[in-house]
C-alpha cells in the first residue's frame, strides 16, 4: 500500500474515520506512520494523534518540528491538546506553545497543564458556551454563535453572572422556543449540577451516569465556571476504572495490555506471584507442624489443595461482591448484618459440598471418620474464608483505601493459610490425634 | 418523616433529583414507597420509576391502576417505557397500552417491544428528529419544533429520503449557521455511523466509544430509520458489560448484589464451587496416586498447595490480559506468537520465583536435591499454567463462546489439577523414585 501513489492514498485516507487511521498507523513502522500522517489533512491529522496509542504518538511527535505540533494543538480541543502537551518532553513544551498562534487557545492550554491528570480539572475542556445573565436572548444568540465556532459540541449553555460565577444553564431547544425579546435572567434553569476541580474522575462519572448527564460544568473554588467535561471522556474514564479493578482481581498491579513488553508485564504480575510464593511457604510450613499425622492419615494432606481452593473461591466470591457494591455505592445496612448474611450463605453453601465431599470420600475410601472430619473442616474453612473476605474489602474501605486490592491473589493467598490451618487443626480435634 | 405533614414532603420531595428520590424510595417498604410515588408531580413520577430497582418498581406497579401506569409510561421517552412494560405480568399489558392516550406513543412502544432486549434494537428509543432530503431549512426548522418536543435532548439531526432510508444528519449547530432557504440536501452531511437492529449492544458500545458518539441512529434490514441510542445507555451497557466480566472472573455465574437474597447469591456462587470440589478431588486422587512417595518425600506433598496457588495465579493473570485485550480489540498477532511471548513471560517469572524458593527451601530443609525437583518442577508448572490461560481462552473466542468464562474458577480449577500433576511426575523423575 505504502511509498508511490501519494494522491490516491490520500484521497483514500480522507474518506476514512480517523479513529479507524489511527488504528492503522498503530500496527505502521515509525517511519511509515510519519510518512502517513504527513499525509493527511490537518485537522484529521490532529484527531488521529490523539486516538494513537500513547508510545506511537510519542515517536511521531519526535518526528514533528514544533512549529507543527503546534499546528495541530490549534485543532484540538484544549483538553485533548494539554493531554498532548503533558506528554511531551519539558524542554520543548515551551517552544511549541509559543508556537500556538492564537494566544487564547494557548493560554488555555497551559491553565490546564497546572490541574492533577486524576482529578475533573485534568479531564475538563475549555471549549464551553457561556452566557451572562444580564445579556437578552437576542445579544445572546449572537455571542453563542462566535463561541460555538470553536465548540464541537454545544450540550448545555452556561449562565454566569458578572464575576463568572456559575448560576445555571439554558438549553439549546428552549432558546429556540423562546421570543428573541427575553432577558436570560428570565428564562435560565437556576439549578444545574456541577463538579468542582478537584472532583476524582470516579466521582464525575457516578455523578454523570447517575443524572444521566451528558456534560457537566467545572468550577473552581470559587464557584467560577472554569471548563465543562463530556461524557466521551467520562466512558473512558468507567472503562479504565473497570479495568484497573479487574486486572486488580486477577492479580496484575499496573495497567498493562497484552502488547506491552515482557519487562512492563513482569513487573505488574511478579509482585503477585511472590506474595502466593510466600503464602505457599506459610501453607507448607502449617503442613510440616502436622507432620506427624502424616502416616496415620495421609489422606487429609491429598485433600490440601482441595482446601486451599475452596477457601480462596469463597474469599474471591465475597469479596468481588463487596468491591462492586462498593463502588456503586449500593451498600446498604451495617458490617455486622452484612458478616451474618455471608456467614449464613457459606454456612448453605459449605454443607452442600460438604455433603457431596463426605459421601464422595466414604464411598471412595470407606473410612468415615476421616471423611466426616474432612468435611466438617471444609465448611467451617468456607464460613472464615466468606467472612475474611467480607470484612477485609469493607475494613479497607473505611480507611479510605481502594478495597479493590483486597480481591484476588491477596484473598487467595490469606484464605490458603488460614484455610489449612483451620482444617488440620479442627481434622485433629475430631480424629483425636 | 413520613405519615403526616403531606404538603411540606410533597414541596421537599419536587426539589429533589429524581435519581435521589429513587435512592430513597428503594429503602423504604412497599407501602411507604407507593404512598411517596402518589405524592409526586407526575412527570416526576415516571422518572423515578425508571431509576427504581427491579423488584421495588413491580411491587409498586402492582399497587397502581392500568390507567396510571399508562399515565406514567405517556410521561417517559418510549424506550424507558417499553422497558417497563416489558417487566409488566402478560394479562396487564394489554390493558396498560389501550389506556395510553397518545397513539403514536403507544405504538411506538408496542413496535420496541418486539426487539430483542439484548439488541440495539431493545436499546433504542423511538424519539428522533428526522428531516426529508427534499426540505428546505425554513419547513425543517418548523417540523423540528414540532419534533422536538418529544425528544429530551435533541443531538443529531438525521435526515432521510421519501422512503425513511437514511441519507445522513444535520448538526444543529451548521443549521443555526444557514441561510434558511437553502435545501436540506444541499446542506446534510452525507456521511453517518449507524448501526442494524440486530447489533449486540457491546457493539454498539464499541463503535461509539470508538468514535466518540453522543447518539447513533438505528436502522432496520431495509436501512430505514427506525430509532436512535444515546450514550447514556450505553454508559450502562458498558458497567454492565465491566461488571459481568469483573464476576465472571469472580466465579459468580449471575448478575447478582450484595443486597440479592441469599438464595439468588447461592444459584450464583455454587456451581463455581462445585467445580471447584471437582478440582480438589482431582487433586486428591493424583496426590493418592503418588502416596508411594510420603513416607521418603513428605515434604513434596508439604508444597501442593504452592504449587496449586502458583498454577492458579499465573492462569488467572494470563487469562485477564487475553479477555482483556480481546474485549478491547487490541490483540495483535497470531495465537502462536502470544503462546511464544507469553512462555517467555512466564519462564522469566518462574525462574526469578523458584530461585527463590530453592534458596528458601535447601537453607531451610537441607535438601538441595529435593528444593532443586521442587523448584525446577515450579518453573514447568507456571510455563504451562501460562500457557493454558493464554490458550483457552483465545480458542473460546474462535469458537465463538465468550471467553470471560475462561476466567476465574475454571482456569483455577484445571490449572490447579495439571500443575500438581506435573509436579509430581517431574519430582519423582529428577528424584528417580
Amino acid at each position: 500500500i505504502e511509498d508511490q501513489k501519494n494522491s490516491r492514498l490520500e484521497s483514500l485516507l480522507n474518506e476514512v474515520h480517523y479513529a479507524d487511521i489511527a488504528e492503522i498507523i498503530n500496527e505502521l513502522s515509525e517511519e511509515h506512520a510519519t510518512y502517513l500522517i504527513k499525509l493527511l489533512d490537518s485537522d484529521k491529522t490532529s484527531d488521529v494523534l490523539t486516538e494513537l496509542d500513547e508510545d506511537v504518538r510519542e515517536a511521531i511527535l519526535n518526528n514533528l518540528s514544533a512549529k507543527e505540533i503546534a499546528g495541530e494543538l490549534e485543532e484540538l480541543d484544549t483538553d485533548d491538546a494539554a493531554d498532548i502537551v503533558g506528554e511531551l518532553p519539558k524542554e520543548i513544551i515551551h517552544e511549541v506553545i509559543s508556537e500556538i498562534e492564537d494566544r487564547e487557545h494557548a493560554k488555555d492550554i497551559v491553565d490546564l497543564l497546572r490541574y492533577d491528570e486524576n482529578s475533573a480539572g485534568g479531564l475538563m475542556a475549555k471549549e464551553l458556551v457561556k452566557v451572562r445573565e444580564s445579556w437578552n436572548v437576542l445579544t445572546c444568540v449572537k455571542e453563542m454563535r462566535a463561541q460555538a465556532e470553536n465548540v464541537t459540541r454545544v450540550h448545555s449553555i452556561y449562565v454566569v453572572d458578572d464575576n463568572d460565577k456559575l448560576k445555571g444553564r439554558l438549553s439549546l431547544k428552549d432558546l429556540l422556543t423562546t421570543s428573541t425579546k427575553s432577558h436570560i435572567s428570565d428564562v435560565y434553569i437556576p439549578k444545574v449540577d456541577s463538579v468542582s476541580v478537584n472532583e476524582k474522575p470516579e466521582e464525575v462519572a457516578k455523578i454523570m451516569s447517575k443524572y444521566d448527564l451528558e456534560a457537566i460544568p467545572v468550577v473552581d473554588e470559587m464557584n467560577r465556571l472554569v471548563g465543562r467535561i463530556t461524557i466521551d471522556d467520562i466512558v473512558d474514564v468507567i472503562r479504565e476504572e473497570a479495568e484497573k479493578d479487574y486486572q486488580m482481581a486477577a492479580g496484575i498491579s499496573q495497567d498493562v495490555e497484552a502488547d506491552d513488553s515482557i519487562w512492563n508485564l513482569t513487573r505488574a504480575r511478579l509482585p503477585w506471584l511472590f506474595l502466593g510464593l510466600v503464602g505457599g511457604l506459610g501453607a507448607a510450613a502449617i503442613m510440616g507442624s502436622f507432620e506427624n499425622m502424616i502416616s496415620s492419615h495421609a489422606i487429609l494432606f491429598f485433600f490440601t489443595p482441595l482446601i486451599a481452593a475452596m477457601a480462596g473461591n469463597v474469599g474471591v466470591q465475597s469479596s468481588a461482591i463487596i468491591v462492586q457494591g462498593l463502588a456503586n455505592d449500593d451498600l446498604k445496612g451495617g458490617v455486622g448484618s452484612r458478616l451474618i448474611k455471608e456467614m449464613l450463605l457459606a454456612m448453605l453453601n459449605g454443607v452442600v459440598l460438604a455433603t457431596v465431599l463426605l459421601i464422595f470420600t466414604w464411598v471412595y475410601k470407606g473410612d468415615f471418620l476421616t471423611s466426616l472430619a474432612i468435611s466438617i473442616s471444609l465448611v467451617v474453612v468456607i464460613i472464615v474464608a466468606g467472612l475474611i473476605g467480607t470484612f477485609i474489602p469493607l475494613f479497607l474501605h473505611k480507611r479510605g483505601i481502594d478495597p479493590a486490592i483486597a480481591t484476588g491473589p491477596f484473598i487467595t493467598t490469606s484464605n490458603d493459610i488460614f484455610g489449612i490451618l483451620i482444617y488440620f487443626t479442627i481434622a485433629k480435634i475430631l480424629l483425636g490425634i
